[in-house]
């Protein structure tokens, strides 16, 4: 999946180009996208009382993003295993197509005692839909 | 009271300055620092079921902050009537004792449904500390 | 003019709301809009030498943005006097109309130097695009 | 080196956590303290025309931060090579010593046109600061 938006300014620098840690932040936006696109919503997941931390994270920065400039954010779930999944993500300029930084996450799912969720027992509906957005990766 | 601290180069935009945005988040940054010297722990606060959110805030900026430099922000509880209380701040360079910005913030406390709490009746001991503190400004 | 987005997951805080920090950084976006809509753009401004530095802000929080929200910044361009321009903003819910925050911004123009920047005389394309922005208001 | 320093309220999120993304920007704190400790002053690097952008960021979190910790950022300069040079940092609780989180950062050095900087041919003084550090680690 595709997300698109324009740099804001404060996400700049003095030396003149983003802030590189803001690139983080682009992922989540792009996930939270993602996942409200296959019928997840992050409102309902933690109102179920279900959280899904970050694991981890990763990027690597191929060119300098600039104010002025608007970013694609390419996302796809490249994994879903019992109660941990991962994206890949690859952040392109819109109009010259150059490639800006390359990134994954990983995540999983925890329950309000802080645990691993049983998410094919316990939320099978988010499960269904976890399965299903994996398998149409390929 | 006063709190110090250098400038993060995260918190510059590609003007080679502070983006105004951060003065803000470093009066709450005193703010914090303040409650907690006077006893009032904020994560105890929010346990018992309080949220003090921020009702207003202004700042006028009177010189530019650069990485590199260390800022000092004073902070004086200016009033406390009820459930709202309000905070000055001066923001000075460490090193040239030159005026940064002035600003203030007004702030009230809610209960778990959200209503402005009778701190006196509900919650003394919070009252007390908030009295004594916004008489020792004079 | 209205600036339309969606609140992103890591602009909220413990307290289960958007920090209120975030509302200056969202005045910018929409201020920036707003400036690109009439045919100012940010970028060029700052090749040609000038800045334009916030030299004051204030916001009033009427009522709590969370995550799922859309918000609406509606933007005016209240004065435009020689060097110094302001700016009003209305933060209203997409879906509610309730109104969340009120707030405005001051700015000015300065040179490289970093003196007042004398716009009529010196940027006169800027000056007239300013002039006719604060007269349409009316 | 040790880079100590409180979690602030704003880099929480409604997870009641602090957003992941502010991991990112502790390292870069810790970095340019450590720079800093060594005998490099960001700025004049700056001033020199030399710029440092981030190649690549990784970050494994492995438990989670809270408003009220203190964290304390462990840098090493794992490597330095021509004009790359590598982080490791290991984020743990002041008071528990639990581990929080590890990760990693790498960096180059770029002149003015935006290309790798010879530094050993043209800034000696910072070269033989980065290759005293970059041995000093063992």
């Amino acid at each position: 999946m595709d997300y698109t938006r324009k740099v804001f300014y404060y996400e700049t620098d003095q030396m003149g180009i983003v802030h590189h840690s803001n690139f983080i932040r682009w992922f989540e936006e792009a996930r939270i996208g993602y996942l409200s696109s296959i019928g997840y919503s992050y409102n309902e997941i933690e109102q179920l009382g279900l959280i899904s931390p970050v694991l981890s994270v990763n990027c690597e920065y191929i060119s300098m993003v600039r104010f002025g400039d608007t970013v694609n954010v390419n996302i796809k779930l490249t994994s879903f295993k019992y109660v941990k999944f991962t994206f890949d993500y690859v952040v392109t300029d819109v109009k010259t197509k150059d490639v800006r930084a390359k990134g994954s996450t990983s995540h999983c799912f925890l329950n309000k005692q802080g645990r691993p969720a049983n998410l094919k027992k316990d939320y099978p509906q988010i499960y269904d839909i976890m399965m299903q957005a994996a398998s149409d990766k390929e």
